[in-house]
């Protein structure tokens, strides 16, 4: 099924109703080998299937949304392949910082221009290029049902590439996501570092600014976040920052006594495949 | 709820309908400080809870089962109570051997009498007198609704603890477990290392040799095991080994082409909960 010589599987484990695979692979865009997931139902014997690309929060590689996420119960119930990317670029010959915010574990989806961050951490076109086109070729992909969600700091990166990429990603969840980065110390701390101190070029990363001027098709964004999680506490999240307008509407559920843990994003793991299914139907119908 | 003095709550997430807390105490039967999981369903306000304890693998903590099985799904919707401890004594003034089958993380639910290990390694006084007690004390457990279940060292563990203790445990079942360590590598070893030399000492560790002399109350032991499981074929697990009797009745259910992992054990959680609520069902109907 695999491009041999373009991606090579590290690992494969039967977990529900499928496989949870894991395939490292030389990336251009990076400048450094990367590790992904891929989770296969076995529904993928008859045909194309929808998809979803998660990312993943602040120190995460690809691993977490893998071992805690639970979410290969429902990839295989509503027969959906599932791609998780790492956070950034990695290897020894990456710089990195060492804060836990900011270098390795901490790309932000964006892709940099300040030195010496420039060279690898281009997040973004990796996400939107380089490992979109890797996965469509690899693996039986149905392009027209393919969703994009995430944790956190990845929650901030699957509404920002959600909301720019209509083209290739038809529906959006977020669990607790980074919503307003130009107005939050992660996102301020981050922009600065990779884009440099002009505010006017962060704003293509921020994805309440986004949706505010947000005029292609229609979109349900779902995001749930707890409202025991810190970091919302500490003004990190700011979800009342994304406004619905005509092309965009934001169902924001605040979960009562919910952290910013994999224990709550496993808890409602269920209901954003429910979303992502009813928001390609409902494309579908549209359609016909 | 909980008696101060004697456990201290060092963390808890909401996880589906129910919490998920990490206790440690300071264990008299281990000489040193343990930290367990416990999963309290929201349902324990409406009285005594039925409750599983869950006894873990090799190099394993607490920590793994609780990030990795997703038992709290079923646990919330079942209501049941989750205790699960470490897989060994912990701390510097431990001796280790630093293997990753013999030593901390490797206690094997036995209680040692060879030198340097019978100071602390007494997992089996351990869990069946010491953590027993404690969390009876500080959780409503209903004593009538208490199973037991583990996986690989683990299930070792849940079959050789519940046949020898049907008056705690009223369920037993397994995710691929050792059954049978006075005749494999690992139990040989740790046999040998915990006990010394005389093998008529290790037969009271071994659930197949308990098994066939098991004359307690009437228990099915429900046990699944991946048919890819590179222990099952490298000879560690001999479920083979465990005969069903007029006391016992040995459900083993070969699961192709699933492994070790927590993959296989997240797989099928929901069936080992069903069991149990079966199990107990049925006590409760024999009885009246």
């Amino acid at each position: 099924m695999t491009h041999t010589s373009e991606i090579e599987q590290v690992s494969v484990s039967r977990s529900f109703n499928g496989q949870q695979k894991v395939f490292k692979h030389r990336s251009n865009v990076l400048g450094c080998e990367m590790n992904f997931g891929v989770y296969v139902p076995d529904s993928v014997h008859i045909g194309k299937r929808p998809a979803l690309l998660y990312l993943s929060g602040l120190t995460c590689t690809h691993a977490n949304f893998i071992e805690k996420a639970g979410a290969q119960r429902f990839a295989a119930q509503y027969g959906f392949i599932i791609i998780n990317p790492d956070t950034s670029p990695r290897g020894d010959n990456v710089p990195d910082k060492e804060d836990y915010d900011f270098g390795k574990g901490a790309g932000f989806y964006l892709d940099a221009t300040e030195e010496p961050w420039a060279a690898n951490y281009k997040m973004y076109s990796y996400i939107t290029k380089e490992l979109i086109d890797i996965v469509k070729r690899n693996f039986p992909i149905d392009p027209e049902n393919f969703g994009i969600f995430g944790h956190s700091m990845g929650g901030h990166g699957a509404i920002n590439i959600g909301l720019k990429h209509p083209e290739i990603f038809k529906s959006i969840s977020a669990f607790a996501p980074a919503c307003h980065p130009t107005n939050s110390n992660w996102g301020r701390k981050a922009l600065s570092g990779y884009l440099g101190p002009d505010e006017t070029k962060w704003a293509q990363y921020d994805s309440s600014l986004l949706a505010a001027k947000y005029s292609g098709p229609k979109r349900i964004i779902l995001i749930d976040i707890g409202d025991d999680d810190s970091f919302l506490k500490s003004g990190e999240l700011q979800p009342e920052s994304l406004k619905s307008n005509n092309h965009l509407e934001i169902v924001y559920r605040s979960r009562a006594h919910y952290d910013h843990s994999y224990y709550f994003v496993a808890s409602f793991m269920e209901e954003h495949f429910e979303h992502h299914a009813k928001e390609f139907q409902a494309q579908k119908l549209a359609k016909h």
